[in-house]
């Protein structure tokens, strides 16, 4: 097949997205890749951001695949399994004081919570800030899993508790899952359970 | 390949969960399959509440798969590109109250929203309680994406407002995504920018 393949550096988001742009514009396919789901803190949105501006007339698809919240979760054993969310520890793009607002509301409402660029060489405290916030709201000794590079030969898997969480190895190949009020280990796992021992016993 | 298939009708997931351990005990390998992704509000976490329940000292790995967050992110557009939450709005294993204080903690932090089991034949009034607590904090404009039967031959998008969004169709075979304050609609679809715009201009 004719299939001219284009790599990019990390970090040159918008112009691999432009690219991609201009050759469909220019009437021919074009296939954008990026690694988790595109539609997850990935690059779905600046290709429509970047059309938009461009008046782009061609179709665009969004093919979903495995976020890391999917892939790290399966990882970790069935953290997920109440209500959940997601949120990046990165200030490039938005104020810390959202960041932290969020965490606090997650905390607080009980939230498992996802933690999206927990660190990177420049930004260390902000998951200190993380711990500090939900210790306000949950036990020290609430399950948090580190899944540092999920799938890849040189995967990490550590099951922590809240109060040692930010000491633990943490890159920006990691995220980092908090559980809820409900969260327990077992062998090795992390599990959230869903209520139906509660209701229904076993 | 000597295989055997074994059916069951939906809300038998307990049976189900057992049946699958039991012939795992008893030294056969099982596959238990599920719609979406089994760690997210399905029935991984099911699995091993019941296997910890029996000793079961077998192996359970858990395939991460694409969940209703991923794949109707993907036909709306890209709403799910900043911080996210999921909420079940099933009041079957959950307390409403808690159902509630996470929806006002998600609109109040500004969560870009999926609402999982928006309405049932029985269950009719949650959707109408998240839209009047999305309405305290978010513009009557915002807006919101509801997928029915993602994927297959009956499915429906719609691209709603938040004040009219209780009004539409919602059957319990719809997610709903409402966009935090950041999210607009472009050419029927729904975006939520990541900041680039802001950031770095285009």
């Amino acid at each position: 097949v004719d299939k001219e393949v284009i790599s990019s550096e990390m970090m040159k988001e918008i112009d691999r997205c432009r690219q991609a742009l201009d050759i469909t514009a220019a009437g021919r396919d074009a296939a954008l890749v990026c690694g988790g789901d595109p539609g997850i803190y990935a690059m779905a949105g600046l290709v429509f951001e970047l059309a938009r501006e461009m008046n782009h007339a061609g179709k665009i698809e969004i093919i979903p695949g495995l976020a890391a919240v999917n892939s790290c979760a399966a990882r970790l054993g069935a953290p997920l399994m109440h209500d959940f969310c997601a949120i990046s520890l990165s200030d490039l793009l938005t104020p810390m004081e959202l960041i932290e607002k969020r965490l606090i509301a997650a905390a607080e409402a009980d939230f498992v919570t996802a933690i999206y660029n927990p660190k990177s060489k420049r930004r260390t405290s902000q998951i200190s800030l993380a711990q500090d916030i939900f210790l306000r709201y949950r036990a020290p000794e609430t399950p948090v899993g580190i899944v540092t590079a999920a799938s890849r030969a040189d995967e990490s898997i550590i099951i922590a508790r809240l109060d040692t969480m930010a000491s633990q190895e943490i890159t920006m190949r990691s995220l980092v899952i908090i559980g809820n009020s409900q969260t327990r280990t077992w062998d090795g796992l992390m599990v959230t359970p869903r209520g139906y021992q509660q209701k229904y016993g076993f």
